[in-house]
């Protein structure tokens, strides 16, 4: 037995195990590579200071192979780089950071092509070009799995007419599809969630689709932290104290941590009752446990939160109001927070659109995505018609995660939220009904994914209660809007039935004598107008009127980052009015 | 950025992802040791022929702090693979054959030892005797994670006095309870899966607990097997027509896989317009893609089963009724299928328990078991009483699987199966109501988890239909008992009332003349005792009854593998009456 043991490479893993980076099957695979070669083309173009520009094409070569085409704009990759970062697993700048990026692991790119290489055989192709007074260089590389290493089959200079920037060429077995998790849904979300990105898509069939910028503002430049002494194991700290270059054990917590002044670490090394000159290597095992649950007594700083960018309640309103067809759009961003020593940040967008019940705005976008959402998850043929559900996208990192919605931190926390507070109806443990797309993004240096492929944010109790109160405070302005609809609807209805019958009270007052017919029938409709003015009061969850809050501008009585649309005043390209 | 770009261990990526191998939380985190260390267990002694003995002692040290020490009767490591063994991960003998076992991966022990490492800073220790002739061998090994090496600290002789095996021990941080996905009920299930295995448990407080055998048969001993030609891509089988030791095409086809004989070769070369003398690595890759279809296009026999070792329906059956307390029990076991060239086998058992309905004997063990399924699942503060649900137990390769129950294929290929067909009421989308276990267990040369920490299948369309089937199948048998049992009730009742008139019906009689009273109530008397008899008789889904297939022993009307227990007539350890 002792013989059969040795090294698995970590090629050798993920290619037996290529499900767990997502291409577990061939529509799935085609839609990972895309996304793969546009994640790391929008990283390296943001790190360099580019606004991005991203080439997407697909090409089908056959019935089940396509040859997925992506370029960027962005600095180029020194030729020496170029053969580890997609010929090798596990290998990056991302992984040793804590910093806010796409990718962060160091598989994503070279997985996707070494899944085109185990389907097709077709090396990767990648043409590289770091500047405009510099050649492009080419290469086509394939992965030995035995070794994890990058085997260049081709490497050559190549004239291109691209100033800079890197275009990614791999071959594989795929299929093609439109709707729910498609290639075309990525590209759609992605353009959500970066305004500032230049999109052109060609499809394999028809027209390509350009999506333009909708700012020329660069997110925020992030800045990578260090890690927080909150989130480090004992296990780590003591492998950082064998490590660290410092000569003391409280310049070692000033210098390797966040959020630890001198002041601070001398404050640890006294709780811990450890000399603050003593050397780190020096510190033994149970010495370091003292360390260890001296940090944890000890009050520290949130870590900083220039590392993170989120995208901003202006820009996702942006982004919905492009995106959905809906009424009624309002956004929340959270404050920065943390989960086991990183910081992280939740934005929520929602929109609602169309009537609750039986609705002739049903051709809507928003209320055919609820109905395919329906159509994926009740629908088990006992042919009972349940009703729409909400939809739910998702980000993290400023990318669209479409599979495994259910195990995602982000849905479990809607699904708890008790939506009949906020007017919608909702069965246990299901997304709430009726036209509502909910968009939450989480930022953050290092998102926990539940699996290597990237699809669902694990449970953390911090990062589900984050997502709840922006969720929660969304809803709380949707409730405001549907009780004023409401309300609206009813005092609409009462002046209706009202000015139906002026003439007759007219008529019946006339008979007695003294009254100016005239004079009474314009009272009357005084009376009618104002019960519709009052109808446009705010009204709290009782549905008491509440004080307006602002001045008298549409939309600003349900707070800042919130936009109605009047579709039934002007049904298309609608102005919008916005406050906040 | 160039110069940030390295290479990223495994162990690196496993200890910042340990999510990803299940050590979420501290809870999962001592399961996931116990679990880890008993597989390997079991998989040595079985591959060496030993019948299994494992004792498993958890050790509370403080409030989240735990020792696991784990032994076994097994060969025992020779002492220059022990540290490769528990101090590096993806290094192993599992994972390049094509052999049923526990383990496959290479990462699990060495990955609780890393966890131990990481939140207490102390090694794994390992005691390993290979024979009774020599002195056993102690490590105490660390992992350098930045290379993914093992450090052994300490390395010595040691005595011990138990012949041969291997001992593991860890300390880590986590938490202990009792109740589900617990240690105890991973040992509880391990032991009804593996009825050859004797184990002594000692949990942190309370008395040890012994599962004897059940059997002294060890099961049956797996063959590694060549993979299968369907189950090869492209890109594989370039790689392997590179590294063949093989000189010639056909050669390369009849040595590298199963179930091609000489003559097959031939053809899958003909129809490849392929010379079958060629050299294997002179073959281009357009030859290859023209050699893969060609493949395809063959009809090829499946993989062979020797590969497989299923618990068998006997065995599901004793351990069944050994776990569960419940009236009725049967089993199925489907022949083995293949997927992606991959051999597999589903096997099925159902226990059926106690009434629908408000039942006095809902303190059985089955109904508890349902009753806290529907605790964790449907109770979301709405305060409504949801029906108690089926509970699911899982296995692969006789491992239970306690996490990730609505990720696995086993349990939605479960919840898409119409139970209403076997009398059983189901919500849609969701399980069975009512006091039913299902176990299931699928034994393969490769089980496909959706994560590395091996807690749900993926979703391969073969494997949930061959569950589809087996649960089918007990489920048509548990329908004829319920049936049965419907039936009886039913005309027992219309029995007691008819009893209950029989002497007013004679007295009534009576009236008119030349009724002979005592002839009468007789005659009556044997009516009703006939109506009894009549439903005994096995009732089709229709409620129409069917003839009885075999003897009169009771059960057998329900076909094979089918126990029934008569809870009423002896209520504690009752006699089993068993067909098959």
């Amino acid at each position: 037995m002792a013989k059969q043991q040795r090294d698995i490479s970590v090629s050798e893993f993920f290619a037996k195990n290529r499900h767990l980076l997502g291409f577990d099957n061939k529509r799935k695979a085609l839609l990972m590579s895309v996304k793969e070669a546009v994640d790391n083309a929008l990283d390296a173009c943001e790190e360099a200071g580019h606004l991005p520009e991203i080439e997407v094409r697909l090409t089908q070569l056959a019935e089940d192979r396509f040859r997925v085409k992506v370029r960027d704009n962005g600095p180029g990759i020194v030729k020496q780089q170029i053969p580890n970062i997609f010929g090798k697993l596990l290998y990056g700048s991302k992984f040793h950071r804590l910093k806010m990026s796409r990718g962060q692991q160091g598989i994503g790119i070279s997985a996707a092509g070494l899944y085109g290489l185990l389907t097709t055989g077709k090396s990767i192709k990648v043409t590289s070009r770091t500047s405009p007074r510099k050649e492009a260089h080419y290469y086509e590389i394939q992965i030995d799995t035995r070794k994890n290493a990058p085997m260049p089959v081709k490497d050559q200079s190549m004239e291109v007419d691209w100033p800079s920037g890197t275009q990614v060429e791999i071959e594989l077995v795929g299929s093609y599809n439109k709707g729910r998790q498609s290639v075309d849904e990525y590209i759609d979300q992605t353009a959500i969630a970066n305004p500032h990105v230049r999109l052109v898509y060609f499809p394999p069939a028809g027209e390509p689709i350009e999506y333009p910028r909708g700012t020329d503002v660069m997110p925020v430049q992030t800045e990578a932290i260090k890690p927080h002494p909150y989130g480090v194991e004992l296990g780590a700290l003591i492998k950082m104290l064998q490590e660290t270059k410092s000569h003391w054990l409280s310049g070692f917590l000033h210098a390797e941590f966040c959020r630890v002044s001198n002041r601070v670490a001398d404050e640890i090394c006294a709780r811990a009752r450890l000399n603050a000159r003593a050397h780190p290597k020096r510190i033994a095992r149970q010495e370091a446990e003292k360390l260890y649950s001296a940090i944890q007594q000890t009050r520290l700083r949130s870590p900083p939160t220039n590392c993170l960018s989120p995208i901003g309640a202006e820009q996702i309103l942006t982004g919905l109001l492009k995106g959905v067809g809906a009424e009624f759009f309002t956004a929340a961003t959270r404050p920065p927070a943390v989960y086991r020593g990183n910081p992280f940040q939740i934005e929520v967008g929602l929109a609602y659109g169309g009537d609750l019940g039986p609705d002739p705005r049903t051709d809507n976008g928003e209320v055919q995505y609820a109905k395919k959402a329906r159509g994926k998850k009740g629908d088990n043929g006992n042919g009972s018609r349940s009703p729409s559900l909400a939809r739910v996208i998702r980000f993290a990192n400023r990318v669209p995660l479409l599979y495994q919605q259910s195990a995602c931190c982000i849905f479990k926390s809607i699904v708890d939220i008790d939506w009949r507070r906020y007017r919608l109806s909702q069965s246990s443990g299901a997304l709430p009904q009726g036209p509502v797309v909910i968009m939450v993004h989480m930022a953050s240096v290092w998102v926990p994914f539940t699996s290597e492929s990237k699809e669902a944010i694990a449970d953390y109790d911090e990062i589900r209660q984050e997502v709840r109160l922006a969720v929660q405070e969304c809803g709380r302005k949707l409730a405001a809007y549907l009780n004023r609809r409401r309300r609206q609807k009813y005092e609409g209805q009462r002046r209706n039935i009202f000015e139906r019958y002026i003439s007759e009270v007219v008529e019946a007052c006339a008979t007695i004598k003294r009254v100016n017919r005239e004079q009474l029938n314009r009272d009357l409709m005084v009376l009618a107008k104002g019960m519709t003015a009052r109808a446009d009061e705010e009204l709290d969850e009782h549905g008491r009127p509440i004080a307006k809050r602002g001045p008298g501008r549409s939309g600003s009585e349900f707070g800042t980052n919130t936009v109605v649309v009047d579709r039934d005043a002007q049904p298309a390209g609608a102005l919008f009015q916005k406050t906040g």
